[in-house]
């Protein structure tokens, strides 16, 4: 999944998308060109680098294929 | 369960589908052509590779028999 | 209560029922011919076998006796 | 409190009540002749012998005494 | 706060009131002649001894001082 | 921020006002002359000596400044 | 991120903005010039000095850049 873009689903609803550049054993991560998703997976605030905090983490996916 | 498709219930109402492909002794889950699931346990987005995080699992069954 | 048939009342209002084949010292526990049970116990859902986790046990309970 | 019924307030609004029979360092409590109890402190749920997750227990009483 | 009558917030909405007779590190706490309070601060239940679990208190007060 | 008035933002909406006299390691504070206060910041009760539980914090702040 | 406006995206919908003056391994954050925003990412709160538990975060932000 390195270097690929991800989508994370975190905890409270949250989902955030963008390149994985870095994670560790607690699932940290560290995504550039990220966004936070609503939710229908479309961008509501782009950031720059985003580290998410790994124990929000539900789970973490090489992005969606076609229903 | 290893290689066979599983279904696995998540907090916050989440529920997964996938291969189980690996896991670890913290229930961390990689599970291939996943899938959340709606309350009728049917597809509501298709994933090529997801990882679960086991902190956010509930329980993991080897999928459903009949009723 | 090994080999038993077991309840299992876990966070998030979900109760589970089945034959407690094994556990261990984080209370996770393996279920077999094992179902969902609504809130008047009634099953919901049927599996074969479930793996349920540890931290997401409220209480464990040998079945119920006639009120 | 060994040997004597007491009343476990549990996360979630769970009350049970049942004789404490063996506890451990993390407050896991072994009830026997257990109920869950409504909010007016009735029995709901009549069970034989219950295992109480300590990471759930917000407090235990050895029982109510007369307002 | 040792020996003294304490009021402790809980986790969930609780708070308890009694005389501090033992704590420990994680801040699990055994209270004397305890009482749940409602909201405004009355006893809505009575207990002898009562040990609350250090993991759902939020704070301990010496008690309230007049507004 | 030892020794000043300090307002600590804690889980499930609480925060508390008070002079930090001690903390430790996990966020553990010691507050004197402290006050729960209500969503505008207003003093609801008054305590002598509280003692907030780390893992309930949200963030601590020396006090705010005008909008 | 180090010295750098970040903003802090924390459970139960708080958001937090200000200069990363130091953190830790647990994501434990000390900001200043900091402030809570509302949804809208307007600071609902202006504080001097903040510091963020960990435990708290969901995720840290280098800023927002334009939709």
């Amino acid at each position: 999944m390195l270097n690929k873009e991800i989508v994370a689903r975190l905890k409270g609803g949250v989902a955030v998308r963008g390149v994985l550049t870095a994670y560790d054993g607690c699932m940290n991560l560290v995504l550039d060109d990220a966004a936070e998703l609503d939710k229908s997976g479309e961008p509501v605030t782009r950031y720059g680098r985003i580290v998410v905090r790994g124990s929000q983490v539900i789970y973490v996916s090489t992005g969606e294929v076609a229903p």
